[in-house]
């Protein structure tokens, strides 16, 4: 696994149960109701996921952008697919957006050595 | 037709000629490029114009909203999937997003009135 | 009740009713949790109705302005503060807040007038 | 002169008395520190208004577009050159910005009649 | 006092004197706004941080963030309130604002450090 | 050359790279479009870099301002030119710009060290 990809999961992790642990109940409802959004319902989960990373995008968050690369990934949305997300996020939000793209097909091309190297 | 429907639509038309009429090469390349994104690729047209309407919630535009609302009304999409559509956009953007969704409801109903009423 | 107040809050009354109507689980659990945000807790409703009032201001959201605006109207924050929270979102937020200024000192001022003309 | 021309310049300057009687004194430095902005300096007022105006259009403030559109106007610069700060606002901020264009194209179209009928 | 902590103050000081060094009259006003926007008046310094703090937040500035976490964990702002202004900023700004909530909770946990081992 | 410089640039054209080879034309398109707007037009180059600089500091994307510093450094503009233009940025939008401005005041040091360093 790679450095980035190890550092991101880890720092997310962590931070993640440091935040909990507030035991803020507004908080702890707004992360539940961000894992029910994604599940399936009227439209599938590939489809959700889609809309978080062109969302992300646009909004140029660098972390939520990797969440949602990583979650497409797993799901199976192509190179190609994946670039068309893209090119709807950099044609809506303009060339501010490119550098989040640069992140956005660094992370990419993390998860694929991942998975290339996987079984070695 | 609603007024709603009808002005927007008048008004959108009239501004993008004077615009074109400009006769400023970048910006009638950006429209020429706005129309070939949402063209089928790896991804469906259908999928795009989703992609393009949560991008316009989740940046608040109206008029990009609209214009994306119609699109998706025109391809089919059903009204639960557009509320899921919505679910991303406000989960991802907040609060800040439900006077734009109250808006977007609005002129989805005016959309819905219209084809009711077309055959009548 | 002026124009303005009168239009702002049907039509927000409306459009809140055809959204719960459209039966999304995730957007009426949004709904749900915006009230809960504002309840008494450590810090006081009207503490947490300045930091939304603020935190609209920034985002330049005019009608999440008007309803802040209100709420801390209901709550007898006095003229003074108000001009406070406004400097605050002015200061952080750039001259790009001032037309959202203009709307909210307008809103303000139909807030008042209607309070002063409500025992004749 | 134009009814929009005639209620923007109205509006403007009635909440801006409003905002001034407040009394706030960051306010009041923020309006005055807005005006020393864009005076003579190692950049003339000419190019500080194109600053100025392509700022408010990629921040999509349809005010501060107005505002900066008529300075420009007053300050001769031309269509030609106008469009092309449209374009730059247009590739930096993406297709969300094409709402605020077309009412930046509208406003100057308003500012033109004045100018041609104003002799009459 | 940890690194990050120690890292921030120095670029921020050191920074901030580079800029004030470049002597531009608008540039140093705002700076000494700044500073004016926070002090004691109708509303208490204390209040005006935690206004200052959701903004930054809202409109995710990592930067802007901890600079009002450290103002607030001097003013004696409990962690109980901490996570209520978070709270407001995440159901207003959205799941988009979380990752930012992590970067403020660790710098808050390591303002913390340094006050329980400050003594040792 | 500073390994700020360095890594900047090395990076930005190495995920340049792997971003055309994704082989999108609507991405493709863009970056040619970006080139093409910053080309001598009605509005000399210079002005339209400062205009690409502007945009960048009000929407807070470093690695676009840099860009934009770095063309505008090329281009011969002065240190007090360089100021006015991130004073109409900070005022236009707010404090939150002035992380930016930073980084954009620590990129032209960088810039201008290169320079004197270069003949020695």
């Amino acid at each position: 696994m790679s450095n980035e990809l190890k550092e991101y999961r880890e720092y997310r992790q962590k931070m993640n149960e440091r935040i909990l642990n507030g035991n803020n109940k507004v908080i702890k409802r707004i992360f539940n109701l961000d894992t029910n959004t994604y599940m399936e319902g009227a439209l599938d989960t590939r489809t959700k996921e889609m809309l978080g990373l062109v969302s992300s995008m646009v909004l140029r968050c660098d972390d939520c952008i990797k969440y949602h690369v990583e979650q497409c990934h797993k799901l199976g949305i192509t190179k190609e697919e994946m670039f068309e997300i893209f090119s709807v996020a950099n044609v809506v939000g303009g060339t501010i957006v490119i550098p989040h793209l640069r992140k956005a097909v660094e992370f990419w091309d993390a998860l694929e050595d991942e998975k290339n190297n996987s079984g070695k």
